[in-house]
């Protein structure tokens, strides 16, 4: 049983020896179903509720306009920032939350454009998020190609073909679609020997990949609340920047938030230092404040924790998946070795929606990537092994029960 | 009395045949105080309590990612743009709610430069909301002078000066500090004579005034969701195209979310059609689902009915400041004729902000406004005008019994 430490234990010591099964409580989760798509939308804090309820009923319906002092709403974007600054392995001063992955990269992008006045190459890989390769085609449109240039390769070729033109190397840390894991600080080393500076997207990692960007001298990083950080749907995103690059920022989208003095109203922009600078309009406190609350969950837990059970879970999901004979249809995308993938298995099979469909109706929420990936998200503080066991049981009975093949499933729906 | 038509009648009188009467009760207001901010944060409508309520507990914690589905969290930037639609005179399938107005102006402000390949001047008053400003600037920067150059003038020298070589003319509807209403049919079609386009900023005037943007042959707008719309702290903004330009949409932050077909995660992208494509990343769903619900406070509504309602309020309001003699040294710095102002007042005194303060006190919430304007915003849907009566006799009260020179007044929050 490679890559695991739990030959000989059954399912039941396994959750007796978690040190996370605590946490499980914390989320409201839905009976009798088992959620693999955390890496889609994280479940439900109960601490989120009272938030939710709190920041509307008391502190808008009650309290109005002078929340944004007595609650704190002005500070929103740096406390959220500064609980997620730990588990990217971040010092203080370095995170702040706004806006989305896709806004907050086209700020990145520009910033770095702007300190590699030389270099217009933006290097990415075919295989990164759509919307972060739309961001540099976009910019690119802006920009004329003359002064930004969008290079994607494929991202076994990233390290080789990264030239001396190249101004910025940009990635998502895991692939959305495999799960492979991506070496941060290797990459980030290669880019830097040639001048480049890397940004990182941190979408698929945080909260359950150990993510060291300080030390691995990472530029800049982008990443969002919504999946395993369980901010709630379409949670803020986050900034990271390096601090040795705080005297030299510039991002495009100017807006108050960011300015040096937003309530003196004067005409014109003076940034403010530091990480305010990356902020633009004022900040959407409903959902800031829920994230706010979703990240206290990780208070006290360590990142090696959370990335151990990570990686127990997939990898019980794999061996069980492998040993049974009547899921030997389904090919596994995603790396064998455990350090080469994130917090999430893929498996394509040219029914995959059918199947995926037949496995909500079993009770396995799980999510469908086109053309063929069907796609499981594990998440360290609510996935009990039993629920491992479980899961696979029904993929089985799915199976083996052909009722992925019936045509009430055929029907496709727009989000999945 | 000019501008007004409840000459002779009593303040009872007027309450008692107000045909918005009936709006305040579905509102959270806090006991014994008087809301004149509603043009900063509106106040908390009750059908916002149970669809946070609903899309937090339900939705998100019960039904999970399918809620994207069958909760229509898809569709909500859109259907909370139809339901902004009929409030600006738009026809259906013009407006789309997302992000920040700065963030929105940004896409905008690219488009129309991309429309106008000969023109490089963005033309706005130097008297308009900083952030619309500090947007211009960013983007002169970003692009260089050559390409864009913001040029800034007196608000009342914007029709004269406005020549050959300007790409686009933008400006708020409604001052945010004086309140003064600017005439969008007449600058737009001085505009348009210039061969310039237009683009509106309504975040004071969106709910409160009379807006006929496809008659007036508005090209673009941005509006917030967050002031008398009601939307909540931080509510996602609008973005309003008229559809003449609809097949030369192209905004520069080109996200999933403004893709023809999202969920294939193809590399290429290619927008969608229409106001879709100016969506970037995934959208705040809990702050969007909440001002969704705060919409349908203005179904049924007409208009006119609000704007009446509320030029009787700002009138009222100033006649009532007018006639006391306690109140002389408050000097009134919005237009004295109804026409000529949005739904708020501004009034300067050197000491405006201690005389805030002390009015907060005395439970009338209003604003200041660097350095030294005390404003006042008048929400049609909650005021009563017994409450103008009051606010102004509780003014009278705070300048006689001179409680806002004591110096625990004199400490300046971030925020006001």
């Amino acid at each position: 049983m490679p890559n695991s430490d739990f030959s000989g234990k059954t399912i039941q010591q396994l959750d007796a020896q978690d040190p996370l099964a605590h946490c499980r409580e914390r989320f409201v989760l839905p009976d009798k179903r088992i959620y693999l798509d955390g890496n889609s939308l994280g479940p439900l804090p109960k601490a989120a509720i009272r938030r939710a309820r709190d920041t509307v009923e008391q502190q808008w319906g009650q309290d109005l306009i002078a929340s944004w002092n007595s609650h704190a709403w002005i500070d929103l974007p740096f406390s959220t920032g500064e609980k997620i600054a730990p588990l990217i392995g971040a010092r203080p001063g370095q995170v702040v939350c706004c806006d989305s992955i896709s806004v907050n990269l086209f700020k990145l992008l520009c910033q770095c454009l702007q300190m590699q006045e030389s270099r217009s190459v933006l290097l990415s890989a075919r295989e990164n998020f759509p919307t972060d390769l739309y961001i540099g085609q976009g910019l690119e449109q802006l920009l004329g190609s003359q002064a930004c240039q969008l290079v994607t390769v494929s991202e076994d070729e990233l390290g080789q073909l990264l030239a001396g033109d190249v101004a910025v190397v940009y990635l998502s840390h895991v692939n959305f679609r495999s799960g492979r894991l991506h070496d941060i600080a290797e990459l980030t080393r290669v880019a830097h020997d040639q001048g480049a500076l890397v940004i990182w997207d941190l979408a698929h990692s945080t909260g359950v990949v150990e993510i060291e960007l300080d030390a691995w001298n990472v530029d800049f990083a982008v990443g969002c609340g919504y999946k395993f950080l369980n901010g709630g749907p379409g949670a803020p995103a986050f900034i990271y920047a390096n601090k040795r690059h705080h005297d030299f920022l510039s991002q495009p989208i100017k807006g108050w938030m960011g300015h040096q003095a937003p309530f003196d109203f004067v005409e014109q922009y003076t940034p403010a230092s530091g990480m305010a600078s990356f902020l633009t309009g004022t900040p959407p406190v409903l959902s800031l404040a829920v994230l706010d609350a979703a990240l206290d969950e990780f208070a006290g837990l360590s990142v090696a924790d959370l990335r151990h059970k990570s990686v127990a879970l997939t990898t019980l999901f794999m061996e069980l998946v492998s040993q049974s004979e009547e899921l030997q249809e389904l090919e596994c995308r995603s790396p064998a070795l455990a350090e080469q993938r994130g917090s999430q298995l893929a498996y394509s099979h040219p029914r995959a929606w059918e199947i995926c469909q037949a496995l909500l109706e079993a009770g396995v929420i799980a999510d469908f990537r086109s053309p063929d990936i069907l796609r499981f998200g594990f998440s360290p503080l609510i996935l009990r092994y039993e629920d491992i066991a479980d899961s696979v049981a029904r993929l089985r009975k799915v199976m083996t029960g052909q009722s992925y093949l019936q045509p009430r499933f055929a029907q496709r729906a727009r989000v999945t």
